[in-house]
């Protein structure tokens, strides 16, 4: 990915040591872009399964990778609960229904943490054990969260590419900014659109199918989504209880994922503050002393770069002062820049 | 903060447009920083404000800026609906004390979705507010959440500061990263510490007040700190309400900043173990390539920290090509360096 087979080589590729002069009349008014630098591989060993993924041909095979790990967890967060909460059915009270079914359904209304209170644990055990329950579930819904949200990005990240790569010499910035707003809007409305029909299909199947008028059915939809779960109204039939299995977690998971995506466009909008606030304040000799990195006299455009980006906050002096100890480390004729001699130097050579 | 009087000015002051000539023979060895690059400040007027705290004696005048702005909106909050669900009290049924008591509990136990049903709304009005004030309160909720977060890693910035002040010489680099690990450490703690506390607090209350055995009391507190509120088991006397008013938002909220500082001290292993995977991996020509930003064909240490920081994903090609097109705007006598006529040239005169 990095280097790109068509561009004639930039680096002299002699080993002399000494870096090659500036001539100081290369056109510099050409779009200036620091190129191809590879975005790091987040998950590799996740990444390198997608081959394998369509030797399955079931629907938990063709999801995502990560979004297959989560569903494991979740099949075995549910198993377990089925099996537990089935085998103790005789220490929990309420509303009862199929055996099996209103174990599952406990399960989710518990970890959801929905807790309407139409069933509930009325032994010591059982008590312990729902406690256990709602902390595991809490931490699986967060890390569901998480995992839908990259899946979401990870979806549009196709798209951006696209646009990049289709439309290279009309100015990438501006592509890369109307999708980078793009998407979080996207994100948004897909999100925003299946809570509205799960309200809407939620409020059906309760009049229809649990006998509630439209205002309690309403009601119950937004007690169970918000996890509020009051429990006077809630699902006690069989066939109530099948569809809540499903739908209660789309849904709380649903509106989290939405409050998500208006708390992450304020930081986006806060930051595109600040980034505007940076790039207008006016520039002072004070600030060309201070982005002075390498002490030569001169700020460059990469100096220039690092300054702003560490005045927008974005970078800390950390994330610095580690790259430049290995930039200290790999220049081993100490002349300030890199050069081919100085890699060859500083590396030892490829393990045979 | 930008200019350090002690320091001796590295660039001319002269308005000469030609950039001055490395010489190459400056020491390389001493250690390189990135000087005090300002860190632009997020909330302006919320910071000039800090002085005027000081006028209140209050305790709400002690608090944060940022703070006192939560506190506010949780007081309007609360008194919103306390009056509101005072005046509808004859359409609520369950357990009653007394009715304003009553209607603050409502309140708290609605916002933070723990919802134990021992007081529901009875009629269409009633059911329709309780849907408002849950999805308003969850909005609250997450603000308190996320300027809880501010406050906390403000507080320890200071200290951060003061240890990089006073060991300046001992390698800023490692002080920087133990702070780092430090601050998330100590947050954690101080979370953990707290939310134990409030467990322990929460479990004898209830024992001594709700006349509750200790396991149904454990179990009430964690339905109700996971905001799970199946209740069975709940605050029923008038003592125990006006405890749980207060309990009830400090805990939830403690858990679920708990479990925010566990999901943001993983991210920070994950971003540490990305780091650490490009620092360590081999420079090759073509990256030297890809990294030399000002086609001059050398590598300087400022081109090799953006590279690097992109590759690490923390900076995009949208930052860089913003900072860039000012650096172009900037560099008037297209030097490919800015010097102070540079900056004299292309900023208009101050508006006086």
């Amino acid at each position: 990915m990095a280097s790109n087979g068509a561009r004639e080589p930039l680096l002299p590729q002699s080993p002399d040591p000494a870096p090659p002069k500036t001539n100081g009349q290369v056109s510099r008014r050409r779009y200036l872009r620091c190129r191809s630098a590879p975005l790091a591989n987040v998950d590799p060993p996740e990444k390198t399964d997608i081959g394998s993924i369509h030797r399955f041909d079931s629907i938990l095979g063709k999801l995502h990778p990560s979004f297959r790990t989560v569903a494991l967890y979740l099949i075995g967060y549910l198993g377990i609960g089925a099996v537990i909460f089935y085998l103790v059915r005789h220490q929990i009270t309420g509303k009862k229904t199929e055996g099996v079914l209103d174990a599952i359904y406990f399960t989710i209304v518990t970890m959801t943490t929905v807790g309407y209170g139409d069933l509930v644990p009325n032994s010591d055990l059982t008590k312990l054990l729902a406690c256990a329950f709602v902390f595991t579930g809490m931490a699986l819904v967060g890390l569901i969260l998480s995992k839908a949200a990259d899946y979401l990005v990870e979806k549009q990240e196709a798209l951006i590419i696209k646009a990049l790569h289709g439309n290279h010499e009309v100015g990438p910035t501006k592509i890369l900014q109307e999708a980078e707003v793009n998407r979080k809007w996207y994100k948004f409305f897909v999100v925003f659109v299946l809570l509205v029909a799960l309200i809407i299909m939620g409020t059906i199947f309760l009049v229809a199918v649990e006998k509630l008028d439209v205002i309690d059915a309403f009601y119950c939809v937004c007690c169970t989504i918000t996890t509020l779960g009051y429990g006077d109204k809630s699902f006690s039939s069989e066939g109530g209880r099948v569809f809540a299995v499903f739908w209660i977690l789309t849904g709380t998971i649903c509106l989290a994922q939405l409050f998500l995506c208006i708390a992450e466009m304020n930081t986006e909008k806060r930051r595109k503050e600040i980034t505007e606030m940076v790039l207008k304040r006016r520039i002072t000799i004070a600030d060309l002393e201070a982005a002075d990195i390498d002490h030569d006299g001169t700020v460059g455009v990469a100096e220039f770069i690092i300054y702003k980006l560490k005045e927008m906050g974005k970078i800390s002096q950390e994330d610095i002062a580690l790259i430049m100890q290995q930039f200290e480390e790999l220049d081993v004729d100490q002349s300030g820049t890199l050069s081919p001699s100085d890699l060859t130097l500083a590396q030892a050579p490829w393990p045979s």
